[in-house]
């Protein structure tokens, strides 16, 4: 599953690609609201009340604008159902998008993938602004709201960053940033979903390499280590904590999340003098307690009488801001935050200035980014089982499509349930895109029985799943076509693997940024005039977030180190017409090279074949047919006896097909003899 | 000509690799300070004088550091003899390096270009530090200096974001940067050159398109468009002004500019009412009067009797602050700068923030890095007329080399005096690299009597030079070998070249940034582990400085646009052995593609041969064997005229001989025959 690219603007590529699918199923798509009366789908949310509202307390506040952001006070990626305020102020549900409200207008930004989506459920209270940067709000802003006028903002819904950003614009501007902690928007959303009971849960042994002491004791080192002596780390994205303390819970829809805080502080300051109470404070976990049952406790050592350093404290999760700023208050102390998933709300605490220590990614999150060996080898493990599943369903469409029962949604439930088979399943890791034909196109589409079409072999197919197992996050997209593609299709087909199989295969030096080598999986597109308007991959890990930061080929991830987890997804989409995307997990592994050291490479952990009758050979040079051997070569290794204990015969057969070499006689892993000899006739065929 | 790379470390590739060359000359490179007695090598500077008064002026203003940049008021890469500071503090001449001096300790920070030459320059007042980041040097200042204590900078000679970045490492560690307009060095430095007292002069009609007069309205409509509504743009770079009034002198060595600033307003907002004091200061150009004759003052319209919004006043150079200073005073007025190239100085005047517009580069920056039509055409034409002087150098050399009397210096000379036999030329861009086996490995060696190669057929050669002429500035590198290459020289040289084809021939969209494909030109290094510790390109224009912002493929560089003049130019450099470094300007123009509209590519401007004993044909793909003849047969079409015209008819032979096609038969510029059926045949052999 793929990030909204916004290195170039997506709108450059995909521009009005999302459009008309659905014309197809209800004759309309989307709003039309200059029409007489305007036409509104059914999809659309009539939101007059919730405006009406808004626009009374943003009167009595004396706000002229107010922004509404898609994210939680975590800045998650995905939220939960309580957190999508923008979603019930709006109607559109899409992962991205910004809401601002002014006493006569209301504005959506957001970006190519979604304005389909948004014009099919906004009612006409609602106009679409397509260009979704913040230059495009904060224009708007400015030509809305007059000199010294107030635009009010949730300052837990906003990064640091974008705060920043905004002010950057709207300050030499005279408009003012207000700040309101209290959301304007819960106020008036009385049927607002509570927070889930569920108990937090600990990783099971077998999948956890370091305690959460040895990873508190290792931030603490890089605490100690570092020059500008922090004496705290404030953590507040949710896989931090999770991934600090091994603990998982389900606040937020396929992500293991739970809403938490954490404030570490550094043993030593306290020394001497070390009253009692201050040794109580060195580790805060801000959570619900009630959902901390008793063995949690003691995994967590939470007791009155336990001390010393490891001792967690449970103030609740409310609590982190009185928390934050009284430990502010202290003299000598220094509070280290990643700029990229702190609050303005949080930040905002932490002054004077010299109390404060940034960086992009809170120590947490970097050294979440490389996994260690246990971690390599659960996520590993866990692939083979994905695969297993993934195999199970292109086996089984190929098997029914052409009895021509079979949908978008029954193929998205059967690859979940084939998952839900497999040892430590948590369910999926996103909801699945099945998409055929012109489905395909929109690259963000899941199906819905309103939109859902009957698999067909005269189309193509595009399916971006994954799964959450206790042991680690798993994330692939194939696509295939069960007839006669076009040669169109082959073609486009074809330079997507291209795309990934030069990213796959590519030898960098250790400290090479995604962004640096990205444009090798839209090389072979670009020669056509082709290309995809969303990123090129993301970090994944062990049952965490599908997207894990900051690890992948945007600009602002880090750079690859070995160990490292990253997804590879070029793509191909054809506007009302079809969608093409490859997607596979590798990691970050030493690369051999004659004469060099600490170069890297990929090594695929994703363990399933690409459609073979899609695939243009004449197209592929002879390191790119090479390389798809010898990755067959492991798929059959691993996965056929993977296949054959869990007794699918079939599958295997199936595989078995599937992984044929395409260099004849490469059945070793090295060079084959085959290619090697006609690299050397092209050589020798030349004029030297 | 490269400039350092710093998007990954340099010092990660080139580690040690400017060491040890000169001891084949006088046995010992480097000064050694921990010898009993020190040894220091004939060219180091003594300069216990200048660190005594300079630590003698710092206790007497309470500063406890003091940091010497290496640039001037106008943050220049190249700069005048007078503004050498940090060369007459420490000794060291390289181009980039920071020194700071405390009352114990004085260190110069440099990248691994200069090591080498700061070793042989300084005496043992000074120390080495190797890691020339900012991080590196205020980890040095906080640990030197103690908390509250003052480090004196020169807000001159920083840009804002420098200044930013000391500061923000300094201030949360309660350090605090102090600003002393006066440079301390200067007071010290009694023989400091003079500013030349040669006059400005103005392009000839035939280099240009735009009248200065069209360029300011054009810069005038770019302040109108933006939504900040700036008043007036202010302008630092040297080449900024040079470029908006068609002008250049000769400050700086190899650098067609003068010394000057521009503060530009916008006619509008003056009216009404208009005083006739605010009329006549529309258009503030700070140069050194004195230097601006007659003619020119009537070009740029300078009169007590003019009106209107194109009449030029010139204040005097030294007149910019108090300008600057009054013009912010005034209400309504905001002044846009571009952060890159504006110094803390003029920054820190403009106050409050809502008299500040800010962007990377100013909007002259911006304009001046699309070559309108004419800057194409001449731009183009000049490097034909180089071509013929390199080619005469690399036709001398085979003649002459073989005969044991030519040096590096004589053929730096040789190549000099050919330029100056071409129209227009105005001497070099920069200082010739002119280097002979293991000095070529420096990549940024020049050649001095002292460390002169004599040129041995045994020994690879590497050739960097370029020109300035009145309607362009080229740069060029060519590396050969005269004698028998080992195969590991002719497998780097071909790697080199094969990332040059891959950079030139890649299709990319609009928008793309140099850093998202300058992977292309290291990549068939990388496969081998091999790299280079410089960057791949830079901006090349219409007679200025050989490297021009802010065009190019680092990772602050602006996205291609077509009418953009980059170099190209990846390397190879084996310590103590060799270097290689294959360098072409190339043109950014639109690529026709199948499918897609937008798409850019490279057409490569240089028409010089590479060497040919030194390509190994084996490694090249078919695409980069067609890309090869196509370009020798654009050589020998462009090229052979030229050197018939001017009358050299062997070097119009040798260039016959050294642009023969590659794949046999390949007399046309469309695919070959050949290279089609090679690749057809791959595929035939294939099991598809």
């Amino acid at each position: 599953m793929f990030r909204s690219w916004w290195l170039l603007s997506a709108a450059l590529v995909l521009a009005g690609s999302s459009m008309g699918v659905l014309r197809e199923g209800n004759g309309r798509s989307g709003r039309n609201c200059t029409a007489h009366p305007p036409y509104l789908p059914p999809t659309a949310v009539n939101t007059t009340a919730q405006l009406v509202a808004l626009r009374r307390e943003m009167t009595a506040r004396d706000i002229h604008a107010y922004i509404i952001p898609g994210t939680d006070a975590h800045l998650s990626e995905y939220i939960a159902p309580r957190d999508a305020r923008r979603a019930w102020m709006t109607g559109f549900t899409g992962s991205a998008g910004t809401a601002v409200v002014t006493q006569t207008r209301a504005v959506l930004w957001t970006d190519s993938r979604y304005w389909e989506q948004a014009e099919r459920q906004m009612d006409c209270n609602w106009e679409l602004d397509r260009d979704s940067s913040i230059n495009s709000i904060t224009k708007w802003l400015i030509q809305e709201v007059l000199t010294g006028q107030q635009i009010g903002f949730d300052p837990f819904l906003f990064s640091i960053d974008t705060f920043q950003a905004f002010d950057a614009k709207l300050a030499p501007a005279n408009r003012t940033l207000k700040s309101l902690a209290n959301n304007l928007v819960d106020k008036l959303w009385v049927d607002r979903p509570q927070i889930r009971p569920d108990n937090l849960t600990c990783l099971p042994d077998s999948v956890v390499e370091r305690t959460w002491q040895q990873k508190v004791e290792e931030i603490r080192q890089q605490m100690r280590d570092n020059p500008y002596k922090p004496t705290a780390v404030l953590l507040s994205a949710l896989d931090e904590t999770a991934w600090l303390f091994n603990l998982r819970g389900n606040d937020i829809p396929y992500n293991p999340f739970f809403y938490s805080y954490t404030l570490l502080t550094l043993d030593k300051i306290w020394q001497p003098p070390l009253t009692p109470r201050l040794r109580l404070l060195l580790l805060r976990l801000f959570v619900h307690n009630q959902r901390v049952p008793e063995e949690l406790r003691a995994h967590l050592s939470v007791s009155p009488t336990c001390e010393g350093p490891l001792c967690v404290q449970l103030p609740g999760y409310e609590e982190v801001l009185p928390h934050l700023r009284a430990y502010v208050a202290q003299p000598g102390v220094r509070v280290w935050i990643g700029t990229e998933y702190t609050t303005q709300a949080l930040y905002a605490i932490i002054t004077p200035q010299e109390k404060l220590l940034t960086s992009n990614y809170s120590p947490v999150l970097i050294s979440k980014a490389v996994k260690d060996e246990k971690e390599q080898t659960v996520l590993r493990d866990a692939h083979i089982r994905d695969a297993v599943a993934v195999v199970q369903l292109l086996h089984w469409l190929e098997k029914n499509v052409p009895g021509g029962q079979e949908t978008e949604l029954t193929a998205a439930r059967f690859v979940e349930k084939c998952r839900s088979n497999q040892k430590f399943n948590k369910g999926s890791s996103f909801e699945t895109i099945s998409a055929s034909g012109p489905n395909a196109a929109l690259a963000h589409y899941s199906p819905t029985n309103e939109t859902c079409r009957t698999l067909r072999v005269e189309e193509m197919y595009l399916v971006d799943s994954g799964g959450q197992y206790l042991d680690g996050t798993t994330d692939i997209t194939r696509t295939v076509h069960w007839g006669t593609p076009t040669d169109f299709q082959r073609e486009a087909y074809t330079r997507v693997l291209m795309g990934n199989i030069e990213i796959s295969r590519t030898i960098f030096p250790a400290g090479t940024r995604g962004i640096n080598i990205e444009m090798l999986g839209r090389r072979a597109l670009w020669e056509l005039g082709l290309n995809y308007g969303h990123g090129t991959g993301h970090g994944v890990g062990n049952y965490f977030g599908v997207h894990e930061w900051p690890v992948g080929f945007q600009s602002n991830n880090i750079p690859f180190q070995e160990g490292m987890f990253t997804s590879i997804e070029p793509g191909y989409y054809k506007e009302n017409d079809f969608g093409i995307r490859i997607e596979d997990v590798a990691v970050v592994v030493p690369a051999k090279t004659k004469f060099g050291h600490g170069y890297l490479t990929f090594d695929t952990v994703t363990l399933v074949p690409y459609d073979r009758k899609l695939i243009k050979t004449s197209l592929l040079s002879p390191e790119q047919l090479l390389y798809l051997d010898a990755y067959y070569l492991k798929i059959r290794s691993i996965l056929g006896p993977e296949l054959k204990t869990q007794k699918l015969h079939d599958e295997c057969d199936w595989l078995m097909r599937n992984t044929e070499p395409f260099l004849s006689g490469a059945t070793a892993a090295g060079p084959n003899p085959t290619a090697t000899t006609l690299v050397v006739m092209v050589g020798l065929l030349l004029a030297l």
